[in-house]
């Protein structure tokens, strides 16, 4: 069972789709989980062949958070749980500082550290079938990591109905409070994922790449100094061959083809 | 008549709930009225009794905002408008600095403070009847600090809808805005509000605490420094025995027992 | 040609209804239209006459972005862009500083910098055909000014689910997302938002005034500062002679008379 790898990794057309894969588990996000996660992220951000990322699960759910088990098998040290929770935190603003577009792929339930997967990746597709929940104040442990990203995705009354009731919610009362983009059959969950991921992947990777970084910058920022940043990267985004290349074709009614550059 | 307790307060099963008690002028907030809910919260804040608050008002109104006949008869003196909206600005900030889950239940108007009073609670339940508004602008004098709590609750679109038109916007409206939790038939308002409340008692006091306190402080921090933060409150959290008694609990699959620590 | 006027504007009951004019163009925002909307807006400011400003597009669409013809014919010299988006986030500051509600108007289509103009705008009327879109990525250009406005309107998974595709949404959809406060059918349009404006015309000016810019201010303050600023401006409101006519007007069941002071 040990060569069973935690994390698996499928490349095409440009999309990298990784499965988390402890499905025994629900995935749960182990030590090892996480710093597989940590590990490819690095590797996925100077990979210059992949466009987009999708993370997904593989079994009856996407991911059901920190895995207990091991934490109560480590006694709850706290040079442990200090190691595990600078790495969850380290996992979900790598995949909002990774220069590539990630989208979630949710089926079954994503829980606790798994919803903050979800609210941490740029965009997340759902079937409908999934559900979510912050879910540690069941447990005595608020979900106090995860609610950094669900709250910077949904409503303070919406976050904090999650997070003091402990409840599920299902797929169209994640899609109304902003936590998924869309809601699938279940059956089509992995075409419809792709079908965004590749219309993503046919974009100039270096305007993904600028966007990106801008928009989460920009976000925590004052509206002038928002401006008078932005404004800056839309002028070096403008000396982008890539930019000139996308108004030329525009103009001209041709499809671009971009450079990288 | 002046026997009449401005607030009346019920505790059962841990949920206190506080009751607005001027329905006569549809609760308004008089000074009298801000200065007993400031006592109430602190008083509140060191009872371990209560897990949970509930407020609502008596007669046909949640409560209609400030009291106009009494800042009349104050005739605007600087010192009196100071000291009231300083009063009343401690009320919502003790709302939410409280360390145990306030929940609004609505029904008639919430107006002007008295809709800034929903928007300061955690979480909102209101009867399908209820509306809600920030009318100063039809008496010259702007929802200003209304608008505090009202935009940290719903979109800029939506909070400057109600500010500049000063209309009243039904419950479902309010729903989609995301300023209420939920809607219910007014004859089950209570009892909705109560299982709600019920249900939460139920949990951690210490992990409530814990996660209310954390919640409304990595909203306003920089995601890097909100990951910092409340990675540090999840270690600390996990050093709590509820937290222990709550992961063996869920792994053991029995209920918890809390012990508040 | 040359005669054309860039912005037509049209004064009725205090509202002014700028009308971008150049249709062909579908309103795109050339140099020399952002310029003369910055003029426009700081005669506005100063005009006692206007209470509330439309902001409306001639033609079959609202706006649609720069001018990409411009900007290649320039081609894309530094001193130039830095110049063109310097104007670009004055003008959309304008919106939010000008010390009247500004309404967008929007039909047909909204996108990039044209989106853009409808976040920043206080309020948006949109009619039944109108499609918002921030499409930059599909010319290399990543739509990173626009994003400013677009993600103070809406969830951080909408704005980039618009960012990331480049795909035009329709009306409801920007009404679930926050970006607009009302559909009307198109032959509605100029007509539902003129009630609007008059409505809100109808409010003392000086409360707007004041309303509008502590708004934008506090949203950008922690709480605590927030209320501490917002309760200065309701004391300081109170001075003002409208506050008491609204006031006493309430109190005594009759119209406000407004002073304006």
């Amino acid at each position: 069972m040990t060569d069973t790898p935690l994390l698996l990794r499928q490349d095409e057309d440009g999309v990298a789709t990784l499965t988390l894969n402890r499905p025994q588990s629900r995935n749960s996000l182990s030590q090892g989980m996480l710093r597989t996660l940590l590990e490819t992220f690095e590797a996925l951000a100077d990979d210059a062949s992949v466009r987009v990322v999708v993370l997904a699960g593989a079994g009856p759910a996407f991911c059901a958070g920190h895995d207990l088990k091991e934490l109560r098998a480590a006694e709850y040290g706290r040079a442990y749980t200090e190691a595990l929770f600078a790495d969850c935190a380290r996992v979900m603003q790598a995949i909002v500082h990774l220069p590539k577009p990630v989208i979630a792929r949710v089926h079954g339930i994503a829980t606790a550290a798994g919803c903050q997967l979800v609210a941490s990746c740029d965009l997340a597709v759902a079937a409908e079938d999934s559900r979510f929940a912050t879910p540690g104040v069941n447990i005595g442990l608020f979900c106090s990591t995860p609610m950094v990203a669900l709250s910077r995705n949904v409503g303070h009354k919406a976050a904090m109905q999650m997070l003091l009731t402990g409840d599920l919610i299902d797929a169209p009362t994640a899609l109304r409070f902003g936590l998924i983009n869309e809601i699938v059959p279940a059956q089509d969950l992995v075409s419809a994922t792709r079908t965004l991921a590749v219309k993503i992947a046919s974009k100039s990777p270096l305007t993904l790449a600028v966007g990106k970084e801008a928009f989460y910058r920009q976000a925590e920022l004052p509206l002038a100094e928002a401006y008078a940043y932005t404004a800056k990267v839309m002028v070096d985004n403008l000396e982008a061959r890539d930019a000139r290349e996308g108004i030329d074709a525009f103009l001209d009614k041709r499809a671009p083809v971009w450079c990288g550059r």
